[in-house]
């Protein structure tokens, strides 16, 4: 058992505390296509609106001329002529003035309000009858009512979404400093691991989880780089291993599932120059074998070999590792998670948090969790899962009946 | 107001009802990196896993060779050898005997069962000694017990996740027929619209509803292309829209705000050729002037001008129609949204189905949604927010202290 005395298995929280010394990737400067995760603050350069607006197609006033207008009382304004839509106001709006004025079209000065359209009749003369007053500055947008000059918009380590992006266009704001992708390297190691183009021979398996935890690093907005099925040999290991720390951000190694493979995958480890071994073991189920290992500045997460375990574990800890790669600030997440009624008892794992596959179904007005079980050999409970249940450290288990939260797996 | 009058608005449901003449987009192969939605069934190509295979480090055995084993009461049996991790088995087992077998590997023939490390002992002589009686079958993975071959692994029209993609790794699958991503154009139209490098002059504002859209397109998966500024000229719109149809699946015209550039913007839709206005007007709020049209077999969604007022019709309206074209099958999904207590009572809108965009707040054991209001030609609303709640059409409005559930902006 070598090594394995050497450390107690550590819990999730106290694996995720780790992380803090790992700093995030470079910075790069992207347009708006490309933004991710912004690297630093950024203020607003100018106040949105630039210039007050007319929020609704209507005559552009001031509102003390309407007061008292009512449907059997009408006010007259005189009509002076039109607001283009991409041009200043063609002159100012006086006592008794209006001018018609699209929405979207800058306010004339004068005028602190827009008469809507549905309380007006034109009469041929040029006047305007108005049927209701208006307050000063309604239907009209102010300056800097959307955003103020110089406050911060987004904090560094925001991941931008759509409408972000929309506001930093219409600010001009067209170029950002933002966190490049960390590039993940994956390595399969074991003898018994081929290529997905092989047809497997006695005792063989195709490389899945290579395949597995690329997919997964892509969709959590990384970079995978496939670099291939190592055997296990301590020499081609190492160079494996410094290889790939050389020319990426994360070495992910989905190590051999016997006891002598993952010996040899943590000898491999040791010998890399200023590798420190900081987790060997997680109280988690599935993925006890797990490895966490600091090479200088950069992480290596050891992953077990069963494919059922490498995916918790990537869920688990990888993710939560790659955003902090990623620059992504600490935030409270509202997706991902959905809370249903569990269909049976579930019993703890000792002294591991147990993380359960489930399968969601609704009935009614109930949204069922149905435990999927099957060995962490087997892939196919995976696919038939939509998410995860905690069953947490030091508990006995989850009871049939009991509200659960599920953790969806990304695209359920 | 010309045209609005043939039309009356019409639901939401009665415009998404309307996808299904739109074909889903053509069919490519690619490899697994690039996997997304596919374009028929997969079959299993073979058994998973293909030999039986031990799921535990231990010893390879005829089970009925343990029977009545027990700390204090021992069975025997003579070790003949180890099955090598990626290789058959040296030879098969016969009664009282025994193989080491590391986890994975492939089961020799004779044997039925795996007797876990942790209840033996070697004996210098080679000899096992057995403490725990095992079952046939046990910690042994039998062939097709994960995926039997012929049976449909994943239907037409299903994304792949990451797990699905390793079990088809697993499989062998290293080419899927999938539809293409989607190509969406996205035009702005209006005299008022300047680029992002422009500085706005009196009375206009920046192409901030493009690169939105374009930001939205992209997270659900289509390809944005964005075709610029068209001003406020028939000629010039017809053209945009007839080039766009050429290289694209999907067109998106963000519309000039005002009534005027409205009707321009329709009158250049109805004059395409095989052009059909299939909506002019939703019945949702933000967004009644919404116009759907089919060119041909190709969609054409417009857009309201006001930037809030497209985020939503995009989020309502949009991603429906991506989704359809992308090949996607309709799925119920768990995520996305989240349950939350209305902070303050919202009034409903008569005739409409009400979007109103809301700010999520945890305090205690209660997510607040507290609503974020402001006018629909301000984007800073749409920011602060996390989600979407809507008012059913026809009811009064929804009451502080009610469960809500919030459709979350992707990124939320």
């Amino acid at each position: 058992m070598t090594s394995l005395e050497f450390f107690r298995l550590k819990t999730r929280e106290e694996v995720l505390a780790l992380y803090d010394r790992f700093p995030p990737v470079g910075v790069e400067e992207v347009g708006l296509a490309g933004a991710r995760v912004l690297a630093g603050d950024v203020p607003a350069p100018e106040d949105v609106p630039a210039f007050p607006r007319a929020s609704m197609d209507g005559y552009a006033a001031r509102a003390a001329d309407t007061f008292g207008a009512g449907p059997a009382a009408p006010q007259y304004l005189e009509i002076k002529g039109e607001v283009p839509m991409a041009a200043a106001p063609p002159q100012p709006v006086g006592p008794g003035e209006t001018l018609r004025v699209p929405t979207g079209a800058m306010l004339p000065e004068g005028a602190d309000a827009v008469i809507m359209l549905e309380y007006t009749a034109e009469h041929p003369d040029g006047t305007l009858e108005v049927r209701r007053a208006v307050a000063p500055g309604e239907n009209v947008l102010q300056p800097g009512e959307d955003v103020r000059r110089g406050e911060v918009l987004f904090a560094a380590g925001r991941r931008l979404r759509p409408q972000d992006l929309g506001l930093l266009a219409a600010l001009g704001v067209a170029r950002l400093q933002v966190h490049r992708r960390p590039r993940a390297a994956i390595i399969s190691s074991g003898d018994e691991i081929v290529p997905l183009s092989a047809r497997p021979g006695p005792g063989q398996v195709r490389d899945s989880n290579a395949h597995l935890a690329a997919a997964q690093v892509q969709t959590w907005g990384g970079l995978p780089l496939l670099r291939g099925i190592v055997t296990d040999d301590f020499a081609a290991l190492k160079g494996a291993l410094a290889a790939a720390l050389e020319e990426t951000d994360l070495v992910l190694i989905s190590g051999g599932s016997s006891v002598g493979a993952r010996d040899l995958t943590l000898a491999a480890i040791q010998a890399l120059p200023g590798a420190q071994v900081l987790v060997h073991g997680v109280a988690i189920r599935p993925g006890k074998p797990t490895i966490l290992a600091a090479i200088g500045e950069k992480p290596l997460l050891g992953l077990p070999g069963h494919p059922a375990s490498a995916a918790v574990v990537m869920e688990v800890l990888g993710r939560p590792l790659l955003e902090r790669l990623s620059g992504l600030a600490p935030r409270p997440s509202w997706g991902g998670t959905v809370q249903a009624t569990l269909s049976r008892n579930l019993a703890g794992a000792t002294g591991r948090e147990d993380w359960v596959r489930v399968r969601l179904r609704p009935e009614g007005d109930t949204l069922w969790a149905d435990p999927v079980l099957g060995p962490s050999g087997l892939l196919s409970p995976m696919v038939k899962s939509h998410g995860l249940v905690v069953i947490p450290l030091g508990t006995e288990g989850l009871f049939k009946g009991e509200e659960v939260s599920v953790q969806l797996f990304d695209g359920s």
